[in-house]
């Protein structure tokens, strides 16, 4: 393992090896590497980005933090030559959020360089995917046939893109839930069982409730639905927050009262808040597993 | 003390403790916690946000900065969802420049978290009432019956409402001098004793001066007056500081010749750069005394 | 040599000198020195930026980033007081990119803090041009009559205006190609000995070749070259490179397919990445002559 670009490269053995890695680091493994990461993030951010500075820190790299509106990509600037240039400096890592795809660039990155994706448009992000795996296994221990429903905004989701594939690959059966706009004609690669029409069916069937955020950024005609509507429709409501036989988890921001009520967001069920914590074992996992040779 | 919000939540005692590591990190001691700050700023800063970091550092302590423009808040997250995932993060401290009040979050951080206000929209800046403070009492020795005149926008000023009560609480007169449109009606909570028309009565009256600036990025209307006009009537001119008794303080950044003139901002009797130098010190006063039990 | 604001500044002896740091530092030097340094850059930069930022740390040096969006000059204040205020805050050096002309501020710096111009407006940057010629220097040895063509927009190059005075130094030809109106008219202080009117001819001449990039950015006017025909008259198509004698570089971010055609932007005759790793060293070099003995 060199670079993490998407979920499909893994293994599960991979997988579990990180989770393994995970486990120690949260229960207070000391690891020291040496080197320089650099962080950028052409889309805002706040948990993904400090969260990745702290698991770098944790393991003693030193980190270079640039956001979009200060990089050479404003003066024009191709992609690739900020790639190669960074390269160039002498960086160990590099962990990219961009808002297009991030082609596995390994063929550029000849000089023994690892390439992590902190989210690329809504193609994948898969340190949230293994942070959402992760604290599932947690909680639940085996995921064989755990019912997993994701809900709300799936098309611009690349938390459901990279965590949907991983919860297949652990026999977990997945579940979506959205307006039929915002949910793909092909779910087949992510290991889509189940597609539900709506919240009284799906509530019956889930044992873990993942709900997206509805990404308004992203849409990019005047087809916002409306957040009132949205929200009675796909929004977890208090009423069936009460209603869930298991927990809940969001990757964060959350759109307060049009993706989750206020009133639950932070309640017993949810596990937002430890998604957030396990942000950083998990980042320091795959630091580890992507540097310690290098 | 956990969390330094609002001056008015200080009691004398704990202001003096303030000042005497402020005297001791000024002559030279060392000390080293350990953990983690955040520092987020959503409004521009370099003198505020350059000092918090370089305290943090002398302590031994990590930082980790976002600006205005980097945040989730720019996807639309909550202000508390923002608290809830620094905390969640393992932070140690938050230290925050915010354009609106930030109320006391205490009970949103119950995870031994402290709180620090870098400045809060027109309501505090804590620090900055201590270093000019602080600095009055390294040249001024006891604050007793000591004058002290804030001169210009007061309305719009945390630095006065930080600054003054805190003056009041060490028995010094605290005077104000603005235009009309400027000084609030009500100046009692802030120990304001006396409410002057002209440079003439107050420039006789003060042993202090400190000079506020005219910030014009507050007005809600189209009411900034001219600035020449503002500069004749209330600005420190070459004139008027050459009859000030004693120095005059300027929390920054200076508009000039509209504040003060340029002829006179760093001159003999302008403790300016002294409050710079000193912040770094008042800082790391306020930072260790918080985090070293933690 | 306290401050580098422009090369005029140097003697042969300081350039030598820091050539011998620069390659000490290329082989493995290890030195630590104290302090803090900050960097303002008030344009956009990914390669300078990261460069100086490593360059300190790897001296051991903490680093203070700000960008332009995030200080006090967006509230009006003035660059002198930036400076003095960034003084009093005890910052060893401070290196600026700022997008006018950067004076000697050693007036305002009398204590004991070096300044470090990295890239102001369209007048010098001192480091690329050493970087330029440090690297000229490893892969010619002696630059005693070679031959080195700046080719594009020479007008608006802060690159050309340090590197050329440097190779004159070392008692290198420089000739110039560009178009008519960004080729200023007096070119003496540079130590240009030669106009060319064509590629053809200047191809013929040139043992080293020198890009720079169409500034788009600082044409004032709408007068900006049609893209296709400044490519086809003055960027380095595949069929110029064919002819090159020698090697050619580029200071980043390179206009593609404008500046340089993208098939040879890293071919073999490219030191374009060379450049970029010998900008750390070149950098360490000029940090560690100013900063040693502070």
């Amino acid at each position: 393992m060199k670079h993490l670009i998407s979920v499909f490269e893994l293994t599960k053995d991979q997988v579990s090896d990180l989770f393994d890695l995970f486990i120690q680091f949260k229960r207070g493994r000391q690891e020291k590497l040496k080197g320089d990461v650099a962080l950028l993030f052409l889309e805002s951010s706040t948990r993904t980005r400090l969260s990745f500075e702290k698991a770098c820190r944790n393991l003693g790299l030193n980190t270079y933090y640039a956001g979009a509106k200060e990089t050479s990509l404003e003066k024009g600037e191709t992609f690739y030559d900020t790639i190669k240039t960074l390269s160039s400096l002498g960086f160990k890592a590099l962990v990219f959020r961009v808002p297009f795809v991030l082609f596995p660039y390994s063929a550029y990155l000849n000089e023994g360089i690892s390439l992590i994706n902190a989210g690329d448009g809504t193609h994948q992000h898969p340190t949230q995917g293994l942070i959402d795996l992760f604290t599932a296994m947690e909680v639940h221990g085996s995921l064989e046939g755990l019912k997993v429903l994701y809900v709300g905004d799936i098309y611009h989701s690349r938390v459901f893109r990279s965590g949907a594939y991983l919860f297949s690959m652990y026999s977990a059966s997945v579940g979506v839930l959205g307006p039929k706009t915002l949910v793909p004609s092909d779910l087949s690669p992510f290991g889509v069982c189940c597609i539900f029409d709506s919240w009284e069916e799906a509530i019956e069937w889930a044992d873990l409730v993942i709900c997206l955020r509805l990404q308004e950024e992203r849409f990019r005609e005047n087809f916002i639905p409306s957040k009132e509507s949205y929200f009675l429709q796909f929004g977890l409501t208090k009423d069936r927050y009460q209603k869930l036989r298991g927990f809940f988890m969001h990757p964060g921001p959350v759109n307060v009262n049009v993706d989750i009520s206020e009133d639950v967001v932070y309640a017993e069920k949810s596990l937002i808040l430890r998604q957030v914590e396990n942000g950083v074992y998990t980042r320091m996992a795959v630091l580890y597993k992507l540097l310690k040779d290098a």
